[in-house]
């Protein structure tokens, strides 16, 4: 069965329960190839991966990658990216790419930005100076940038659970969407080469989740992101987040959970109805010496690690796991700053997040996903 | 035609001039395999690499790694490399490894170092306090390392322009060499596992050289290496230091230039008759963003680089190059202090110089070496 996208780029259900709030198997065909869902999209913010090498992304089930148009436009400039062949030829990645409109940047460089009516003044944080980032620049640049999916600039709200700010932030958020979705029609919608997705705002409020998804539905994006989420908020007031913004989505279009990426909320959004994530996460922490196994989070600087010769994770076939090198030689490495334990952990968990989603995917497929939800579950547990 | 090297390790020649100062041709056997020579080690001081994943060596050509005896002691500790499964446990390399004596560290922190007429009082530069690091604590240390061969502990004069600092340094190094030689011998020598190599000093000064290598070779050492060399005194007092040391070694046992690396360094050393090599220097070269190329060393923090969609190297075929990551990207991340653009250049560099010796031996063999050297000189010129 499948569902049309929008003109070139089209999303095809593979099995989902009928229902819209379930688990979601699908592909997402892009101009660059597909995209099997649910899918977690590796973050090169501004596009290269800190961890991995590229070419090591495609051999652990990479489709899709994501980089920032923010960060993008203040270095290298819009300019640059292009002369080097758009966000793929400077990333070396020849399959789909997504952008972030720079919405979040707003948020966690709050402290450097002004939100008027009109859009943010932001920072520049390279040159100093203030860019005018507003939803026509926002869309502007990603279609300079080119990524195959760009996301409309709104208002994350920096409290999520304060209710004027948050009514406030969706109203901000539906003007600025409807300013955005008519550029895209200008330019030819997705016939242009780029789709637009749509961001579901409301903080932790059901009925501003509602009537955000509900006006963003109306405006009839090529897919929906829920976003707003992970910014501190609590898992639960995460889940009831998603809970109270995929209802009002239509089934047949893609929809992408922002920012989140451990996996019990992969797993747990996954069986709300998301298709596609992105997080820094799993490569962070990886960086800080922590390793995401099927028995946890590993810190890998303890001193229990001190004469471990096992790999990150044993049986794990990623290549740090089959390096040889021993979780005592990754500890000391990490103690003295070398470089490569963080590269290697880092690969290790993008691993574990792309083979956890190839298993989610394969789970959906032969109806064990509520098996493999609750070993997540059993490891990574839910906070009380 | 062949020369025993000592014990169970072995070092033929393949071809070579006849001459004890030509380009030689050899193989290295060792217990964990073979070494083509002339070999450059890649560095990895506290059994990591700086750049390159590990599994990216054997691909480029490397058949040894070299780690250091002094920083492995103080973290993670012999106890702990131990067991670690050793040098080779704790690397996940299965092939030959040397280590250095930690008598180069004496000098590079020589403000925290006190050298007596027993050894050295080195600072822990982890847990503070003093280490007395002497020569038969050197040999222990690397006895318990168990790398395939120990260099003894020797002092490099950290003014090898000066003709009593450099005449007191050969005479303790001698001496020192004496008492390794001999715990060396009681421990079975080479069929201990572990071969051991004398170093030759003597700063500029040719007649300590021919008499620090003369003593050197009473005292029948597996393999000798050349050093105090690349610590400042220029090309021509180097090549000079080398051509002062090679004619008073044994033809048939293996030489090492230690700390050596350029690609005019190494090729003027091949032709004065030295075998192998180590040096952090390309590695280091590339994490600060420069490239070494056919075409002499890129810098590619210039803005020349900025909208450049070349790889690193055209034609070159290593991973970095073959990545689809262009000179721009690169450019903008080292800017940006991203991870991935220094250990792609790192590793670029380390396959260039690995690929470098391959073709060094490949000139040998057909007789073109002075063909390439002069092709190296060109793009690497001599300082005048």
């Amino acid at each position: 069965m499948a569902w049309a996208f929008a003109g070139t780029m089209t999303f095809h259900f593979n099995r989902h329960s009928g229902e819209a709030d379930g688990p979601r198997l699908g592909t997402l065909h892009t101009n660059r190839g597909e995209v099997q869902t649910p899918a977690f999209m590796p973050v090169a913010t501004r596009g290269l991966m800190r961890g991995p090498w590229h070419s090591q992304l495609r051999p652990m089930g990479v489709d899709m990658m994501l980089a920032n148009a923010f960060h993008l436009f203040v270095r290298p400039g819009v300019e640059t990216v292009q002369k080097l062949g758009g966000v793929h030829g400077m990333m070396g990645w020849d399959g789909p790419v997504l952008t972030d409109s720079g919405g979040f940047q707003a948020f966690s460089l709050s402290s450097k930005t002004k939100v008027t009516e009109q859009g943010f003044k932001m920072q520049n944080p390279v040159q100093g100076g203030w860019i005018d980032w507003t939803p026509a620049f926002a869309f502007e640049v990603q279609a300079g940038l080119a990524p195959d999916i760009a996301m409309i600039l709104d208002v994350c709200p920096a409290k999520p659970l304060d209710e004027t700010i948050c009514k406030n932030a969706i109203a901000t958020t539906l003007r600025w969407a409807k300013e955005q979705r008519d550029l895209h029609d200008a330019r030819g919608g997705v016939d242009s080469g780029q789709a637009q997705f749509g961001i579901v705002q409301g903080g932790v409020f059901g009925d501003l989740r509602e009537s955000c998804a509900k006006g963003l539905v109306e405006l009839d994006f090529d897919g929906y992101a829920v976003g707003g989420v992970s910014v501190g908020e609590g898992f639960h007031a995460m889940m009831a987040g998603v809970e109270n913004s995929t209802p009002f989505l239509p089934v047949d279009k893609i929809r992408y959970l922002m920012g989140v990426g451990t996996p019990l909320d992969l797993v747990e959004s996954v069986a709300r109805g998301i298709d596609i994530f992105d997080c820094v996460w799993p490569m962070r922490a990886g960086r800080f010496a922590t390793a995401i196994t099927n028995q946890g989070k590993l810190h890998l600087l303890n001193a229990q690690f001190t004469n471990d010769t096992s790999p990150i994770e044993p049986g794990c076939p990623c290549d740090a796991c089959i390096s040889g090198i021993p979780r005592g030689a990754l500890r000391a490495g990490f103690k003295s700053k070398e470089l490569l334990p963080s590269m290697m952990v880092a690969q290790h968990n993008l691993f574990f997040i792309e083979n956890l989603m190839r298993r989610i995917r394969e789970a959906i497929r032969d109806g064990s996903f509520e098996t493999l939800r609750a070993e997540i579950v059993s490891a990574y547990p839910m906070p009380s």
